[in-house]
């Protein structure tokens, strides 16, 4: 049984001041006055324990970061900034994974709340107006990147579209008249949130459009390699392998290299994220670059000053740039 | 102020199961005396939220994990494997980095365990007598990996000193007579916990004492790289760059490539952890394989069981395999 301050300081007729200085060893109270509570205290069990204390002011300094998964670098990288940011805050803060299972995540939100966190970051797997409205109704604000769920829910990111229409330019320029561009979440489509593919996918329609005499193909195999290397078959000349994120690309220049394909030789490869993994890989992948530590930064920064009863505003975009390299 | 059902028992002259039978809308009770325990409890206030069942019964089916980062693949890897198993025992698991901060990792523990979690496990960073108390005294069980504490708290790893000394003679009988090992945290011992790359060195020592003819230099310094390049020209033949970690064995691969040094034309060089960032680099490199996968899979599993009772070993290995590729 939890018992409060307010209940001890009924039962030995003081006031709650009287017993919080008893409690805390605090001067300005009688020695008697000061046994008395403290054995009333210890009778009733009382133990000033955070979660009791937690549970009182309703604040436990704890936030939740839900991924979905920290195998692509670019969320490790994330999550590493997010926590460091938090922690300057004053603020714990506990990762769970959700694995790009939609009962999952709802599970995990749940899991949080019960445990009384004060925000919530969230790359989310679920979507739709259902969802959002289990978000705005949380007990705790949240906070989201990766994916977006609505224009109400906070997002932090960079402008997908943008970039990927920007990348298609650029293939453009460096000659290329034939894309093959691979994005295999597409395929998940009314499935899942696929909020960024989508914005990346739109960005490369808007190129495609002002692009007239550019020829793309869209790869949304689950099992992509292959798909690309039957697209590349089918391509006439030399084709640029967009990808939609690094760890696509790497597997693609893997593949091609057990093929003897050369990069850029006979495909140029572009990535998408700028991951550390590319430092170690030849050859250099062009890419696109983003601070996804300011990302981490950020949310983390939004979410606490929105706990703290700050208004925020609900879309933040981070700079990004294209970086050419050897493999185009 | 929370209240328990006992409370409400006493108020209202029934037992504390009738209070059950009406709280949980259960069969057994008169409509009545349902009634007034509900009203009874309502104006109590009794509200069985996630916490406060918590405090009463004394577990939260929730574990904490806590890990140096989630920048060496090896330990996001183990992370993956870890929550999933706990995830299929009916635990949610927290994830806190200490980023190798040994008052940040003193800190996460009081704060896991302020939070009630049932069970801790842990990559440790400090170390001695005292840590190994205070974990041994911890209100929840752990389970350490990474780097062990004491012979008491369990520890679930691979047998470092026997991988190391396998690698140094598998170099060897590759015919290398020179030999750079590379393990930057050995700087550090007296000051954190590197029970681990001590292991891995007493494997260096003992391979070097059987192999009368192996000259061995051993590089700590936190800029390892250089450390390495001048090593290298202050070697006579071809010498074998051994490292205590892939991610090592990464940085100098790169660098040598930048210096035209080639792998393994003019030096031979080998990791350890067999991590999946591996696969797309050029030379494949020679490292050593265990199964990640299963060391986070065993620690939940060994937790849990210690959680619900059981007695668990003190130490579980689990097996490592020398890989041979064309960087050696």
């Amino acid at each position: 049984m939890k018992v409060t301050s307010k209940q001890i300081a009924e039962i030995c007729g003081v006031t709650r001041g009287t017993v919080d200085r008893a409690l805390h060893n605090r001067p300005g109270i009688h020695a008697a006055t000061r046994d008395k509570i403290l054995k009333v205290a210890a009778e009733l069990g009382y133990r000033p324990h955070f979660l009791a204390q937690s549970l009182v002011k309703g604040r436990t300094k704890t936030l939740g970061v839900i991924l979905f998964d920290i195998h692509n670098r670019i969320f490790a990288q994330l999550y590493h900034s997010f926590e460091a940011e938090a922690r300057r805050r004053g603020y714990v803060v506990y990762l769970v994974l959700s694995n790009k299972d939609k009962e999952l995540e709802i599970q995990y939100i749940n899991s949080l709340l019960d445990r009384q966190v004060d925000g919530i970051a969230i790359t989310p797997v679920n979507f739709g107006t259902e969802f959002a409205s289990l978000l705005a109704k949380a007990q705790a604000p949240v906070v989201t990147f990766g994916n977006r769920v609505s224009a109400d829910i906070p997002f932090v990111w960079i402008d997908d579209r943008q970039a990927i229409a920007e990348s298609v330019r650029h293939i453009y320029a460096k000659g290329y008249r034939s894309l093959i561009y691979v994005s295999p979440p597409l395929r998940l489509k009314g499935k899942q949130n696929i909020g960024t593919p989508e914005q990346r996918h739109l960005g490369l329609l808007d190129a495609c459009g002002e692009l007239g005499d550019l020829r793309a193909t869209v790869v949304t195999d689950r099992d992509f390699v292959p798909a690309v290397v039957r697209a590349l078959e089918e391509t006439e000349g030399k084709p640029a392998v967009l990808c939609s994120s690094d760890v696509y690309a790497l597997e693609i220049v893997r593949e091609f290299k057990q093929r003897n394909i050369r990069v850029p030789g006979q495909a140029g490869v572009m990535g998408f994220d700028n991951i550390d993994t590319l430092q170690y890989v030849d050859p250099p992948l062009a890419t696109v670059d983003y601070n996804v530590d300011e990302i981490g930064r950020l949310a983390a920064e939004l979410l606490i000053r929105r706990i703290e009863g700050q208004v925020i505003p609900p879309r933040t975009n981070v700079p990004h740039r294209i970086v050419d390299r050897e493999s185009l």
